[in-house]
């Protein structure tokens, strides 16, 4: 193996990045259980038809060939002659879910609540300097038939919860910004526009290229005319967190004769999601009526999440309500759900130095080794600290102690185990354990020593950077 | 979305069954982590070249295309035109974990020890019921330019004690089945046999076509004489789980007149391995010469694990020591690992009915609806028993009871909610708080009950049946 060169998109952490990006894993998956998610994955592969359903993002999945069928093709024969489905990798967690749901419905509980954290892939331009692999962090719940409005209402509070314990660690504030697809609908239909979709597509636009190039793009692709253009944009511009942000719109549609019974559906949706929200989550959740999501499924209400003070960034959590992702032809399998963007929000950690872990390693106590003839000694101490769940390690050479003491302080182990010599008489005195930070050492008893609990395991803390 | 059927080879649980899976997973990592191994997780693809280094498994490899090379492909350019590398999904953490050593070389502090648990696909033929995508769970300790040998004593060991912590959960006893190259290697060279890695090809079919077959190999295809082949045979039946298995070896290879200094540095080693393992975890490693692993890359210990009582299942944790899988031409990191298959013990522990969860899911109170407009305070009970660390989900209609008791029932939940009755006089009653298994309900607070230890989580126990 010559030189090896990092693969652009794939990103990897150092070990003490990986305890951050675990902790956060470790966090969203508590909350996602206290709140009843029950953890499921999924494999990597879907069935090729199946990911193109959606043609939007058909142009970034991975496709997947055994290398054995490789040969075959040089030698002039078509791998799907073999009557294996072409597979390639899933690049989200929704396609996955929505099929396990379909495959698996006589067998789980409806309205079925799960989490699912797994790793995605996207065939991207590797230039454009996005992720080709990373993780999400998805909640869904999906119903069988009809799902009540309420869980539009609890899924962005779960996250919103989920990232609100991540705060203690440096994760900046979230701000969570909702809209429904059925006041845009309707607002829209109202004003005379009936290409929903086209015209959504254009607002999605807002944030890249401005609002007069939307306008223009309105006029000249969606037919609209200027004034339609303007209600447009005057609804996209409407944003805030309390109820009379309904007010504003109902107003606006009121001024351009666009009231629709739609309109109001949606209003009625949004209005009772911002007021719940501010009610037990205050601050977070901020109706923004430009908000759009690309995919065409999303039925009711949908969402976006940015770190506030890094909105550049763009959303790390992202969803909406969707009413016909699954359904077997038969029966229809009504959802909502949000996803967390977990290596794109890592990687921010770590690139902007926002959060660090006080250690590389597990390891809490390093047990020096006097010579390799007491190893066994040195083992023994280690295993009895391990019995009672402090992570220790033994030195791996008998070094001399300043260098085994540097073994420790290179990986960031707080404290070093002595074990006690042997006197002349054959005596043994009694152990001591350094912290080396401090340079104190004391003396110690591997069956009942315990480091300060906040010792015991490597933490995930606000970097003072 | 129509009928979906299950892709072969890709196995996927209902949520129950990942609740087994992720508790392995929980007890692996813990035992990892109080032996200070570091937690890392590799990218899924490596470069096509890396992974068709060993000719052997390079026809089980998953090639990734872009879907968007293979529309350019069907109008007549390469897509290695573009300068993207070829890529593969990894089929072991071996592989991808040297690579990571020596792009990160600089930034690890040697002797590294990091434990991975990741998918690995292969594109093995369906037909054979082999899994094509499965998790591994794998161990390493990689030294700069050297590692000590005692590293080749703990690593089975700290596997022993993460399957050992899997006894309670109903996991078989395992067995640690161990050998050493270099007595292999000492031994056929002492017998003048020098195609050391043929030899081994041959007797690691032992167990899938008999002793006679493999002795005719080894005249047919390695030239040996029939007491060549003879002696390679009764080398491979010795196995014991004391020190006198080495004499034994030793003995056979006095009376072949095939002692080498090789075979003698490898019976050093194998009986400090025995030796060590008896006194650390008694009766969990045998020595047992005709473990030869398939792959090259061994230089001194092999191991494999099997499930008692289930041997047939084949090893569920292999691995040995490499002197030379990670080298940049200039430093050399040798290693030892073992690699626990993991999808392959928890299907068999679900599909032989040896474990079960207690629920499938994770709450331990369902907290019921009198009406909807009465959730919010459904909600708050269930928050506050949240923040006290308790799972709790909400009735998702206000049902009549009997049916939201059924709700909880279905999923396993043992604990219903039932807020206070609020009375004319307008005074809430107290709420009361029902196990639904004995049918007993008492009084609670939301800020104070606790639900028994037992019921907090879903637990993984031993399976009646």
């Amino acid at each position: 193996m010559a030189r090896v060169t990092p693969l652009s998109g794939f990103p990897e952490w150092l070990p003490d990045g990986r305890i951050v990006e675990q902790h956060v894993l470790d966090v969203l998956r508590r909350t996602f259980e206290l709140h009843g998610f029950a953890g499921i994955e999924t494999r990597a592969v879907e069935p090729l038809d199946q990911l193109l359903r959606k043609g939007e993002t058909s142009k970034e999945v991975y496709v997947l060939r055994r290398l054995h069928d490789e040969t075959d093709d040089a030698a002039g024969a078509a791998s799907s002659d073999r009557g294996d489905k072409q597979l390639g990798l899933h690049f989200d967690l929704t396609v996955p879910f929505a099929r396990y749901v379909l495959e698996n419905a006589g067998r789980l509980a409806f309205p079925f609540k799960r989490f699912q954290i797994q790793k995605v892939w996207r065939g991207e331009r590797p230039q454009d300097g996005r992720f080709r692999e990373f993780a999400q962090a998805d909640i869904d719940v999906v119903g069988a038939g009809d799902l009540p409005y309420h869980f539009e209402v609890e899924l962005p509070l779960v996250m919103a919860e989920a990232l609100g314990a991540l705060r203690e660690i440096g994760v900046p504030e979230v701000r969570i910004l909702v809209n429904n697809r059925k006041v845009a609908e309707g607002f829209y239909r109202g004003l005379g526009l009936d290409d929903v979709e086209g015209v959504l597509r254009q607002v999605d636009k807002l944030d890249k290229i401005g609002a007069d190039a939307v306008a223009a793009l309105l006029v000249a692709e969606q037919g609209a005319t200027a004034e339609q253009a303007r209600a447009c944009l005057e609804l996209a511009a409407i944003s805030g967190s309390d109820a009379t942000v309904i007010d504003r719109v109902r107003a606006l549609a009121v001024s351009y004769g666009a009231g629709t019974e739609l309109l109001e559906t949606g209003l009625a949706e949004l209005g009772a999601l911002v007021e719940a929200a501010a009610r037990r989550a205050p601050g977070v959740v901020v109706a923004d009526l430009k908000i759009a999501r690309g995919l065409d499924y999303y039925t009711g209400s949908v969402y976006e999440t940015v770190l506030v003070g890094h909105e550049q960034l763009g959303s790390i959590c992202s969803g909406g309500r969707y009413d016909t992702l699954a359904s077997d032809g038969k029966n229809t399998y009504p959802g909502v759900g949000l996803s967390i963007g977990v290596s794109r929000l890592v990687s921010r950690l770590l690139s902007a130095g926002l959060v660090a872990a006080t250690r590389g390693v597990p390891t809490a106590v390093l047990v020096a080794v006097l010579d390799e003839e007491s190893r066994d000694r040195s083992d023994a101490v280690a295993a009895a600290l391990r019995a009672r769940g402090i992570p220790a390690d033994v030195a791996p050479t008998a070094a001399r102690f300043g260098k085994q003491i540097r073994y420790a302080d290179r990986r960031g182990i707080p404290f070093v185990w002595f074990l006690g010599a042997t006197g002349e008489d054959g005596a043994t005195g009694p152990d001591q354990v350094k912290d080396i930070r401090s340079g104190e050492q004391v003396d110690a008893d591997a069956g009942a020593w315990e480091p300060p609990a906040a010792d015991l395991w490597p933490r995930v803390v606000p970097a003072a950077g």
